[in-house]
């Protein structure tokens, strides 16, 4: 019997889930995605604040896959699907041929049609992403510090985070706390702690995913380290001299976008039913409707979850889809009865507030404050893909838990104007 | 009294020597550099062979400095100076006045004149440039594996190091152990371990600045890595197709360039006169002639060792140039005498080939294989700068010992395009 050659694209958490679950499959399975590593998303955060280094939370994937014998890693941008034939279209690269097709392709930052916004609102969804705001916050600081003194500084170092969500509430926790301890000793002209850090959210609060209580927790919090919290307030204009929302104008050189996704563009490949942000709208066992061998889940999979809703862009949502397709498959090739329909089992939710402050939602136990902060450390450790990283990422904590220092605190390229410091300057 | 301002460029081995040793001086201190960071170049090589993250070996100078209360670090290039003005100008940014100035600017890579070979020969003397070698040679692999068979793809996987010295000894064996070891399993079409790298010397040995018989071990552990190592064969054209000896001409899209540096162009800002390399011909103090306020030290100055010979570009000379005008400093301005004529302490030189192999010269001791190798990685630990760069040092090194593998195995950038994989491919 020959192989049935199976073809996955996208390395992120539901990709892996299914490449684990195929484990063993009798079946020639290629796993193909953008970049060479598998990323850990929920600390990215950490690598645009120099917490943490991109090797701590990213790993290669052929490296984690040397073991799963029957997969095949092809790093490429996948362009188009021929169904018909059964190929999956790589740039610059030959094609894959598949009998069966499994789309993990994730979701991308949406600007709501104002595409415009994108050259002054940098977005934090690579390991690219992440080093080009390090870049801007820690060069914020060192433009100021040697223009100390004249106009266009409090411009400079004024940080707006845009989107009330985990990420946006972390990333504005993360550069006060940069801001107002680590950096604060280490200037001799200004005071880092001057800086102002402000998040917006359009809604009426902050993580509208967990109870209102565990929200106003976050504020509070997010409050104390020192960000000014704005709910309520849509962005109207971002351009490169600031932000303007319904209610004010603030000059800032240094906006990041945190609001709202949208899934690639694997429904447009297939010509599939999309829903309101792009993802395909997939059946109950996340196949694809009128592909018989085409499966999509994760952020680009619209799944139903009864009563009109559906399922959030949550990395347990992808990988208990990436692992229950896996099955579906190998059941599929051994000749066995499909397993019942996909169903999501809720563990939880939690984000973190900064240096030792988190919350916590088990539905049946809800944390906040120093117990919330242990959980999410705990868990986020053990969730970390390989032993390396567990490791290194424990010992860059502890030491900046202890020292209140940030070790990745890096300006790799060759000179301050790249920063765009000089066009900084420039525009006082 | 007024505090009399010392201008210090370059923050460098040689430059944190001279702050370190003006620390509690009664002085202005200004340390400037192009970049915000202390970088360990030792261990450079590692960066580039994916085995450390830049954050490793390199931190914020900054925050190194944030004891030093008389030291203002400033990021900036320097542009030229004003000597008799007693001004350091800064490119956008404002000029920097001093009473003393100590040049620590380094030295760069030459290319002898032929210039127009570095778009086709990348060379690591940065962090920046590090991380594009990285990505060059994790993407020479990645393109082949999705392009086997083709044509191209030993050209793609040939990889020249040019030059024979330290840099090019240690990046040579180390790409090959990372192509026979690291990655030997982790690919299903190409099998790494084909990929040839090829070493050239113009000179007659390897490391010449040691010892013949420890040249000649240095050359039998690359050939049992499997380099193929190349003496007298002077590089007469680099290309974008590939290079061209006196003997022969190699097929390859990946060129190092490891062999020869030229002084930062600091003499030229002083119109100081210039030894070959254009460092600046300083004297018995490291003074500029014609300066009495003005001092070079470390690669950027050429300090007569006596019987015609100069000092060599190595980090100990640097650092110990750096203390001792450090203390010349702070004895001028305390109204104390000067102290003697620098002399050099020789305490000896190290080079590593590959995960186990070294040769280290003290004069009076000779080690070769493992206890150079022992020596080699103990001394390094010790020299880095701080506990938390030791640390993580020390953490990737065990892990990588024992498991054979790399941490930093990754590519950040978006798509394997950037990585002139698709030009690469067009070359066929």
């Amino acid at each position: 019997m020959t192989k049935p050659r199976i073809v996955v694209v996208g390395a992120g958490f539901g990709g892996m889930a299914v490449i684990k679950a195929l484990k063993g499959a009798h079946a020639d399975v290629t796993l193909i995605d953008r970049t060479n590593h598998h990323l850990f998303q929920p600390l990215l955060y950490q690598v645009a604040t120099a917490a943490l280094s991109p090797a701590d939370i990213a790993t290669a994937t052929r490296a984690l896959l040397r073991h799963h014998k029957n997969v095949t890693v092809i790093m490429g941008e996948v362009m188009g699907i021929d169904a018909p034939g059964g190929l999956v279209k790589v740039a610059n690269a030959p094609d894959l041929a598949f009998d069966f097709l499994v789309l993990a392709t994730g979701a991308d930052y949406s600007f709501f049609g104002k595409e415009r916004w994108a050259p002054n609102a940098p977005v934090l969804k690579t390991l690219d992403d992440a080093l080009a705001i390090r870049e801007r916050l820690l060069g914020a600081f060192e433009w100021a510090e040697s223009h100390a003194g004249e106009r266009g500084i409090s411009q400079g170092l004024t940080f707006v985070v845009v989107g009330g969500g985990p990420t946006g509430v972390e990333l504005a926790g993360t550069i006060a706390e940069l801001a107002r301890s680590t950096l604060a000793r280490d200037f001799r002209h200004i005071d880092p702690a001057s800086a102002r850090i402000i998040l917006f959210e359009a809604g009426p609060r902050l993580l509208s995913a967990f109870p209102k209580q565990l929200s106003d927790y976050a504020r509070t919090a997010l409050e104390k380290l020192g960000v000014e919290v704005r709910i309520e307030s849509p962005v109207e204009e971002i351009d490169s001299e600031g932000l303007t929302t319904t209610a004010e104008r603030i000059s800032t050189a240094n906006v990041i976008w945190c609001a709202g996704t949208t899934a690639r563009p694997a429904a447009r490949w297939l010509g599939a039913e999309e829903a309101g942000n792009r993802a395909i709208k997939v059946e109950g066992d996340c196949g694809v409707p009128g592909h018989a061998n085409i499966f999509a889940l994760g952020d680009v999979a619209s799944f139903d979850a009864g009563g009109g809703a559906v399922l959030a862009g949550l990395a347990p949502v992808a990988k208990q889809q990436g692992a229950y397709v896996g099955h579906l498959l190998k059941a599929r090739i051994a000749g066995r009865t499909a397993p019942k329909p996909f169903r999501y089992r809720d563990r939880g939710a939690m984000a973190v507030i900064g240096r030792s402050r988190a919350i916590a939602d088990f539905g049946w136990l809800r944390l906040t404050g120093f117990a919330a902060w242990l959980t999410w450390s705990l868990v986020h450790l053990m969730l970390l893909v390989d032993f390396r990283s567990r490791l290194l990422v424990y010992v860059n904590w502890s030491w900046a838990w202890f020292t209140w220092g940030r070790g990745a605190r890096l300006l790799t390229r060759a000179s301050p104007d790249t920063y765009g410091l000089a066009r900084r300057g420039g525009r006082r």
